[in-house]
């Protein structure tokens, strides 16, 4: 069997602000035969996501750091090139947890299989049907408690998770309204994914006021993907007993020593529950999560986007579309099979 | 029947940091005959508590701010003294909110009326029987959520409320660590209270290593009474799905602008929830709270201190004890009954 070559983005340095090519160099290296257990996967897609930006660091976080030298760590899915597994014959396509490289090896105990033939996209089951849609469940339904007729505010509404989010907080009977960065990704959400309201926090000016204006009644629940200034503004315009899921804060992550929120003591003033939470908390319930998700998806009530962008070379700029806001829906890099 | 005059200490301007005698002169004024409903009270107990400060700035918050000119908020135990109410006999005795007064009229259905031949003396209902004990039942309990074998810390430990909390949570099988300003308050509630184990703050250098060497198994419940600082400190010390209980930042109310906490990230890195909440929260169990805390009382299982101060022109340095920590459980001005 001829000698597979991995292409690898790895990290030689921890990025202090935005991660640039000195931060994330390339090398080829060799791949080696998998161990008794393991697999080799040709990667045929690597998940692009803010928390990425976070193992890249060396703080403490709810996963360990990528050891310096190592290739960037993401979720991949591919196909068995090679297997010393009775679970897996060369050919089968599954999900593992793998890096911004061409080839993933990892044991076979710790990939997800899945069915290429079942008539869902594989790219999805990184997406609305993967981690993002997943953390979206669980985040809203399980740390925002929505009630019919309550206000859910979402930043970052048109990324892979607050799409989601405000798609199960309307079939909720809630009253949605998203922040985005472009008109385009206001439309979006608005005519075809059917939030109540809109507000691009790019030319909207102060956000409290923006904010106020588009939740009348007050927000009841508000889905952080942020953080930073718009977190800020949103929590002054919590209602009492208000809920925030705080599932990320991505206008932080390349900030050094960000500040944090001026205006916590809302908290209580106005008795709300403010909750960190990860996917990992929520293991034992992905195959509800999986199943009601995928039930939305077939039934049309939620729709999902993508923005997929060939080519491995490509990762480091396109990871950065996260920060400046350029992408809308689930960012992901294909490789091409040959 | 001779008219009375009302000593009453009111709010002329909002401080900005410490208030002072110009933020809160003393004037005094007739006291009207009560309305019709009314009665009028001569204090004898007026309770002094950190919230009183946010009352005199003009922030939103979870009541209305004090309005200049009027006496300074605060809660009162009184006598009758005249009577314009058929629930109500001069010689009564009833908690009411009030003021830095020496007389507070109020409508008779904004009172409690009190036994002051129940056996229990009446201060204690301001304190262990009445909001402050109220505040550490539900806040440990509601918010808090202890299981047994859990740590708990809790700042101003030795404070009216933190000293409950900690006695309560020694009762629901935690390990309870106490952190107050000084060798005897940290002698008192280790030695008398049980508390497993004391941080004085104010002499153990680095926070966060004098919390991780007094909670070797981390922390499950931060119950915090303070805020700045040391709520920073014990948030890189939580446990996975640790609870912060929000009571109050007495820390950060004299500092203007005060900063937000730098490292609320580990919200998401420990599943952390974080709650805010207040007294008025738990408005219809006020009943269950009073009547669980007089039966630990009784039985000792739980001990209450207060710290009273004679005459009502002492009332704006015995309440300027509570922000540099040289009060002991809870702080009252008592005006002895002629």
């Amino acid at each position: 069997m001829k000698e597979l070559t991995n292409r690898q983005y790895y990290l030689a340095s921890r990025p202090t602000g935005k991660p640039d090519a000195a931060n994330v160099p390339v090398r080829d290296v060799p791949v080696a035969a998998p161990a008794s257990g393991e697999v080799v996967l040709r990667n045929m897609y690597i998940s692009l996501d803010p928390a990425i930006r976070g193992w890249m660091g060396d703080d403490p976080n709810y996963i360990e750091p990528i050891t310096l030298g190592e290739a960037v760590r993401s979720s991949v899915i591919g196909r068995v090139v090679e297997s010393n597994s009775p679970d897996y014959a060369v050919g089968d396509v599954a999900m593992s947890l793998g890096g911004w490289e061409q080839y993933t090896t990892a044991h076979a105990v710790t990939l997800n299989k899945l069915d290429e033939n079942a008539g869902i996209p594989l790219s999805m089951f990184m997406g609305v049907l993967g981690p993002t849609g997943l953390t979206a469940y669980f985040g809203l339904l399980e740390v925002g408690k929505p009630k019919a007729g309550e206000t859910v505010l979402v930043s970052a509404a048109a990324g892979a998770v607050g799409s989601v989010v405000g798609q199960i907080a309307k079939m909720k009977g809630c009253r949605v309204v998203g922040m985005a960065g472009s008109d385009e990704k206001c439309a979006w959400i608005k005519d075809d994914l059917g939030f109540d309201d809109v507000i691009n926090y790019k030319t909207c000016g102060d956000y409290e006021k923006a904010i106020r204006k588009a939740c009348p009644e007050g927000v009841d629940i508000y889905f952080d993907n942020v953080g930073g200034d718009i977190m800020d503004a949103a929590l002054n315009c919590l209602n009492k007993f208000a809920r925030v899921a705080v599932c990320g804060w991505i206008s932080t992550y390349n900030v050094p020593n960000a500040p944090g929120p001026s205006n916590l003591w809302q908290l209580v003033a106005e008795s709300v529950t403010m909750q960190g939470f990860t996917l990992l908390d929520y293991l034992d319930r992905f195959e509800e999560g999986i199943g009601q998700l995928a039930e939305w998806l077939m039934a049309g009530a939620i729709t999902s986007r993508e923005e997929i962008v060939d080519g491995l070379d490509n990762v480091l700029p396109t990871f950065l579309k996260l920060f400046d806001g350029s992408n809308t829906g689930k960012l992901l890099i294909r490789i091409p099979e040959d």
